[in-house]
């Protein structure tokens, strides 16, 4: 029998990676996104993606390389009811049936990561914004490039959040950082 | 009994007016709602608004200045339950309990104009691109301006519209025109 | 310019009538749904269904047979992005995109009427017990007979409506009856 | 670095445990989810529930008890964004802000599992049904001991599978048994 021990708040915090399906491999953000998806893993999160291709395998790809990885720790939610159309470093297929409205589901997370990005990624972060979510964005070409250190509109969503934005960041190493400081202050709003 | 002429296809277009919530009414995008939701009615449509106060009111205060407009015109898609919740020119309140993830609804309809608009709006167009649908934006400040005669993304969504892109407007007669033009166009590919 | 008279409670009742999609045009349980659109239309409230055939469609068409009947009263959820997919009685298809979960919103009207049904019929019923709706089924064959004179769970739902169950009916005119009855004590809970 | 083997089908199978919220500790239905939780685990399924109390509470508790928990095996999915309102055994508290039409995500798994149950409870078999997912119901008090043995409805879900209904079960053993029997047959089809 398992000693396990537990706090108040379940669970390891959820960290989505967000950007197009279409990035191919060769395209230096998934490259990013192998990255970025390793260093979550290797400190101690959990990754959440729409479990399809491009930017999203490519973080899913990266968590496998951790070596703080376990089996269970990359989640995709996915549009669909078909398990099998995840991409095949997803542990854990989510089969939701809500099509694009789940990206509600991702941008709900405990914090948001995009790099690059299309229409359903701006969706995410513009949902993400609007549910007072922690949102990072890689400087890079793509919706988080063009949002990265700049609000998504005037709304202000926390008085005690000084300079609450779209966080910019330039690779994991500074994105990690970005959720050391903030995640705890943002994850106590939500 | 009436005599209905019933079309193969049910049911007259479902235009959604889509800005801010929190618009005052002396904000001259007000205006332009008042103005847009008039003449979407004069010209046959149904609006379809995410119910609440700001663009979503003033668009459903101006439908029902046409002499057009008959009870049964605007529906509002609440993210609730509470039917009250919508504003007072609401005919059909269309309860879902789906929060923000409604915008896929309001997203999905015929057509999406946008006046303005912060992250919810943003959300919508979005959506509305996601889901292959004409999307026409006023020149004004907001997301429907910093949107307009653009593309939100790379992706060539029909290859027979040449033109696909968010169609910049600087009012209702624009607009409705450009309904002209495009409606049946785009609704032939949903 | 229209003169609209307007209340604190937005627009009409809306009332939905459910039961499955595959019943023919010659079963009594379809004729029993023609009957009881139109006396819906009759009473002033407005039409809800899933938008699909079989009893669905026998309301939908029933409604149209009102004298009351105005274009604008028959509303269709559907479960995906096709309005076309929807019966040729239906004036306003909602197409969602949520699938099967557009249950909630067909569930979530001001009322719940079933005749007959199967599983899709079960799942609404179940979740308009959930949200504390009014529910009307009829003693027919299928889940609303199986259903009428109880109640779904054990859970007090209102300590103050004593007979809170599924309130079995055999045609339309107990149906509008108890809807006389019922809806105002029950929508001042919603 | 992890070697991590891969196949065409990502993740180990997601089973959700389902039923009433408030059923207390000391109720033997309890029991019974403790030891279904746990023995789904030693079996090398994964655990879904919605979450909160009672029986989804329980089996969270006993998939905690396994010899083969890992960290990360018990996912619920919330109605809301409140990560904190699931029960403390919950590893992925997945918040999906669509209040009960998440249940077409529990349903939507691989195989479900009811342990008695409410109008909750029955939406979720309801659903499950049409969504042509296997059913496993126990023969206890409440929805799962009703519907036990039966069909939900009419439909011929599957012509190859003969005998297709919601299996009834007397303990984790059984339940155990039939998925080694039905899930790989039922999964082809999804």
């Amino acid at each position: 029998v398992n000693i396990v021990e537990i706090g108040e708040d379940p669970g390891r915090p959820l960290i989505s990676v967000i950007g197009q399906g279409d990035v191919p491999v060769d395209d230096p953000r998934y490259d990013l996104a192998v990255k970025l998806g390793k260093a979550l893993i290797d400190k101690g999160y959990r990754l959440v993606t729409g479990g399809y291709g491009g930017i999203m395998e490519g973080a899913s790809m990266g968590a496998r390389q951790s070596d703080k990885y376990t089996e269970g720790d990359v989640i995709g939610i996915l549009k669909g009811f078909d398990r099998k159309a995840s991409n095949r470093y997803v542990d854990i297929p989510i089969t939701t049936g809500f099509g694009i409205a789940r990206n509600q589901i991702v941008a709900g997370s405990d914090a948001v990561i995009a790099i690059g990005g299309g229409s359903g990624t701006l969706s995410e972060i513009a949902m993400a914004w609007q549910l007072g979510r922690l949102i990072i964005a890689y400087r890079v070409e793509g919706w988080s490039g063009k949002l990265a250190d700049r609000t998504v509109d005037g709304r202000i969503r926390y008085p005690d959040i000084d300079d609450d934005m779209v966080y910019g960041v330039d690779g994991e190493t500074d994105a990690v950082l970005m959720l050391d400081r903030y995640l705890t202050l943002y994850m106590d709003h939500y």
